[in-house]
This record gives structure tokens, sequence and C-alpha cells, in this order.
């Protein structure tokens, strides 16, 4: 075994985590030993570790970029010392449809999470990048391309590619009308990332005062949500909304803004449901969803978000304050992503 | 005015209508007058008499084939004697970005209805094609392809075109993966459309009973939906699901069959709510919903059917006899439209 150490929630009412000893399997001939430089906070973290899953004593983290410090001896892929990035899986069957579609986040026989999930050899729960050293596959590593600064791609690893494959799997490019709704961590990259695949990019916001950043991102404009004239005055008009707003809220003003064929898709709250089916109907709108991203098209967004000179907007923190991170993030205070610098965990 | 005679429902909680004198305005300048030979009998005409939106004294009926037997001065598409078609809407304003696309069905500004609803120049309620003759704007007829019989192809002007667009609207073609759930009116027409658009298409039914009239029709096979290891072995099985359940029924099982970027459309039942937008994403679904066709498409599924030989299954009866098919429909006993011949009424 290997040891290092990290950051584990042993308190599901609080953001409080606690420094422990992690182990870390021996290498198995195709894996990579991972020295963890930058993790993002997503807001799934804060939202597991207060048991939205029914998850106890995770050690989260899934949005790690490093460097490779040892590798099995059937590795082919990495070199030590080769920059490398960890997203939100680490293992799937490798046999199914969705793994064969380069999909394994969606693996039938259920991909291997980052953290909170269960090895498919040893049977021992997988304990997350909020930790200076990790141990996967080769295959379900990334390598981190050249031009992306190690902290702000973290973030890439799982909001980046959440909002990438949803904008690729609804053909955005020139021409195409897409609406932002929340401007987090997922909100900020889909702005960036679809103004640069080229469609006209509008924020969707309650708050008139995030128009500069909306346009500083990349947005054409912000429409503010509470105006009830201007969002009438929306009707039909966009083609795709991402909407990344975490909180509880009512669909039915998007789908009044969505033009015909137009796809809201949720990304930020997984849990609200969907409207009657005749809300729908008036148009032939789509609602979709889709959940982090599969190893072929996170490899296609680092290398477009490296020929864009895309990465996150991020705060770093020394891992050791994850718990003002986790404060702030719940009270949204954050432009636009936390990364934290998990050096500390040397001392 | 003109006068004619129709069948009008007056008890909401009864299937007999009675046979009423229905006016009918003196032609406009780009009015046609049309005697109406058939008539099928929708489903939604059942839920409509019955008094799903709340409306009452309906003459329904949408779904109409006929004569013209009369042209107002402007008219220049229709000639006295040609044969014509009536569908589900009658005039649309004519300038919002729907009506603008095609789709005078989705009007911003409320098409007005064959039936139920209210005449955009005048403000009398519109009345229905159970009745002998029918006055409407010429731009909302349609030609009646050569090669359609009237009786069989008056069920595509609603039940034809409402499961058309949605086949269109995915790209349905060679190499598709179609389901069908529901048999009915229309459910049998998807079947032969999906077919005729060469994909492969498969009926969802709990009864294995159906399955020769499935093949019959152009399906390759019928799954049997209480069948629950038949069910979980066509996970990700299907590109798009039509679903054509006029009953309450669970979405899950059917996501469930859909695979990577799959659709399931339902349009047997508009009130259903939707799912959790989890289950729609683990696999990136789409769930939507649409309602009838809009000119374009209505025009263009004319000429599909007439060039690949398909109409409606259909049972035609007296339009006197159209208690006996309310009743029967509402009890699934028909193969697979009513049509009511209106030639009784000039008795």
């Amino acid at each position: 075994m290997r040891t290092t150490t990290g950051w584990q929630s042993l308190d599901p009412n609080s953001n409080v985590l606690t420094r422990v000893t992690i182990e870390r399997r021996d290498l198995r001939p195709d894996d990579i030993a991972v020295r963890i430089d930058y993790c993002g906070v997503c807001h799934s973290d804060l939202h597991r570790i207060h048991g939205m899953l029914g998850e106890k004593d995770l050690v989260p983290g899934h949005e790690a970029t490093g460097v490779v410090i040892a590798t099995g001896p059937a590795v082919t892929g990495f070199a030590v010392g080769e920059r490398v990035a960890i997203g939100t899986i680490i293992d799937s069957c490798g046999e199914c449809a969705m793994c064969e579609a380069g999909q394994e986040n969606y693996c039938y026989n259920q991909a291997t999470p980052t953290y909170g999930g269960t090895d498919r050899v040893d049977g021992t729960p997988t304990k997350g990048a909020y930790s200076r050293e990790y141990v996967l596959r080769e295959k379900f590593a990334f390598h981190l391309p050249d031009g992306l600064t190690p902290a702000a791609a973290a973030p890439l690893l799982c909001a980046g590619v959440s909002v990438w494959e949803p904008l690729r799997a609804a053909g955005v490019g020139p021409g195409s009308r897409v609406a932002v709704a929340g401007l987090g961590g997922l909100g900020h990259l889909a702005v960036k990332l679809a103004s640069a695949l080229g469609s006209e990019v509008t924020v969707l916001s309650r708050s008139a005062a995030k128009e500069p950043d909306a346009l500083s991102l990349g947005a054409a404009g912000l429409l503010v949500t509470t105006d009830e004239a201007r969002t009438a005055a929306a009707q039909g008009r966009f083609d795709l909304i991402l909407d990344t707003i975490p909180a509880d809220h009512e669909l039915t003003p998007l789908i009044g803004m969505l033009g015909l064929d137009g796809t809201l898709c949720v990304l930020g709250n997984p849990l609200l449901a969907g409207p009657k089916l005749w809300e729908l109907g008036a148009g032939r709108k789509k609602l979709t969803s889709s959940g982090t991203g599969g190893l072929r098209q996170t490899i296609e967004m680092l290398g477009f978000c490296a020929a864009h000179g895309i990465a996150a907007d991020v705060e770093i923190l020394p891992s050791s304050e994850i718990e003002t991170a986790l404060n702030r993030l719940a009270d949204s205070d954050v432009r636009y992503r936390f990364v934290l610098d998990m050096s500390d965990l040397d001392a």
C-alpha cells in the first residue's frame, strides 16, 4: 500500500473536513500514480458531503490536475513527470454499448466514480482528489495539453465537460442561439465554450448586475429573467438553453424561450421534475439532461480549450481552507470556481 | 349564411351527439366551401366531448376529406369539384415566427382550431367536420393527392401528421431504430410511416396478441412490455420512441429503452408529467411532445402517403352511428380508426 494525505468529510451536517491519512493501492500493471497539485471544488461535492446520495465519510474531489509520479509496468501512454488530469470517473466495464460509444460516464454496468464508488477489482471504496496522491488506470487519465495552466484547467474535468457535451450534442456552432441560465462554475464555462464554438450566447440571470461579467466571458447579452416583459419578448428565442441553476426553480419560463425544436438541458439540479408534456408539445421542444462526460469528449474538450485559450476563472485556496471554499460556494460567493492547492498537504 | 347539418355534443357526460342545423358563413374572398364526405374520429374528440379542455356544445371533427363545392372570388388554388382535405386548424396569424416556419399549428397568436375555437374575423365559434359542409380559407385546405381514397385518407389529417412530424424532426430513415408504444389510430400510422421511411420499427405493447398486426403493418417485431426480462434486455435499444398511449402510464421503462441521445416523444397523453431530470441525464436522453402539424409538413406527408400507398386502416360507419364509434373508441375497440360517412346527413 501507498499512503498519502487528504481531506475527509466525517460529519454530513458540516463543511469542516478532516485531514486524514489515505491508503492508495500498489500500482497494478496499467495504473499510474499522480501527485495532485490542484483540485476544483464542484457543487456536487457540496451536495454529496451533505448526503444527497446517501454516502458518508467521503474524500471528495473529481477535478484534478497534477503530475505522473509512477507508472505500472504495462503503462504505455504516460511517463513519469508528464502533466495529467483526472475527472469524475476512473473505471467502467469497457464492454457495454455506452463504453463502446466512448460514453463511459453512462456505462450500463455503472462507471466507477472518482470518489464514493467501489473499485472494480478489490472492492475498496474510492477516495477522491482532495488528496495529495491518486492512483488510477491510465485509460481514465488525461494528458493536460500544453498551454493550459494546471489550476485553471482543473475545473474543466467536471464543469467543463459537463457543459461541453450538451453543446456538442446539440450541434452548437455559428448561427446557434444559446442561452446559459446561472452564471456559476458550469455557467461561466458554458458561456466561454459556446461563444468559442461560434454561437450567440445570452446569459439568463435574475440580476442585471452580472451583465458586465457575462459580456466579458463572451456573451452577447444578458436577459433579466425577473423582467416579465423582456422574458415574454424572448419567446422562441433560443435553440438551446443550458440550465446550470443548482437551486429549485421553474422550468416553464425557460421552455417558453425555446424556439421550434429547441432544447432545454438541465444540468444544475437533476432532482427537478419535468413539466407536463403539453408544455413541450407546443413547439416540439426537447427536455434533456446529462452528466459529466466520456473519455473521448473529455479529450476533445481539453484540446479545444487549449486551442482557444479557455480555462476556468478560479480562486485558488490552500487545501486547508476547504471549509471556507464550501461555505462560500454554498452562498454562491465565488467567481467562478474554487480550486484547492494541494501542496500544503506536504507540510 | 349557409346552412348545413352536423352532430353536436350537448351533454359532456354522454357519447350521444345530436343532429343539428349548423350555420356556415357566406364565402369570404379567399374561402372555399367543402362538401364533407368522410371525417375521422380522433381520440381527442372523445376527450374534448368529455370536457378535457373545458369546452361545451362542440361540433367535433378535424380529419375530413371531401369535394370543393364553391369558391370565393379570390381563390386561386382550388376549383369546384376538386378533392380536398381539412385538418386540425383553419387559420393562424400568419406573421409570427411559427407561422413563418410553416408551423401554423404552433402559432404564437393561437392557431384557430377546426372546432372549439373562435373565428379570427367575426368571432363566431368554429364548428367541426362532423357535418356535411365546411367553410375555410383556401390556405388551410389541402389537395387530396391522386391515389389516396377519401375515407382512408381522412385520419391522415390529424393522426397521420401527428406522427409524421416527430418522425421527420428526429431525422428517421434507414438505420434508425424506432419504437411505437400503443397500436391505435396514431400508432398504426406511425408504424406504417416509420417503416416506409426505412427505419426498423418495433411495436411496444402489453399484449403479444398484437404481434401479427404489428408485423403486417410493417414492424420488424413486437416487444411485450410486461415481460421484464425482455424489457431489461432492450436497454438502450431505440433512437426514437413514439408514445401514443392515451392512458396514464409510466415513462421510466420507456426512457430506459432509449439509446444515447435517444428521444421519447409523448403524443398520446399530453397531461402526463415528465420524470425527474436525472432519469434523462443518464444517457443524454430527450423528452419531447408535439401537436398535429403545420401546413408544409401536412402537404409533404400527404404526398409521401400517396407515393407509398399509405393510408389509415379504417372502419367506416354512417355518421348517425357516432355514439357507437365513440363508445368503442373509449374501449380501444377499433382497428384502427373510425371514419364517419357523412352522406347520411343528406337524408
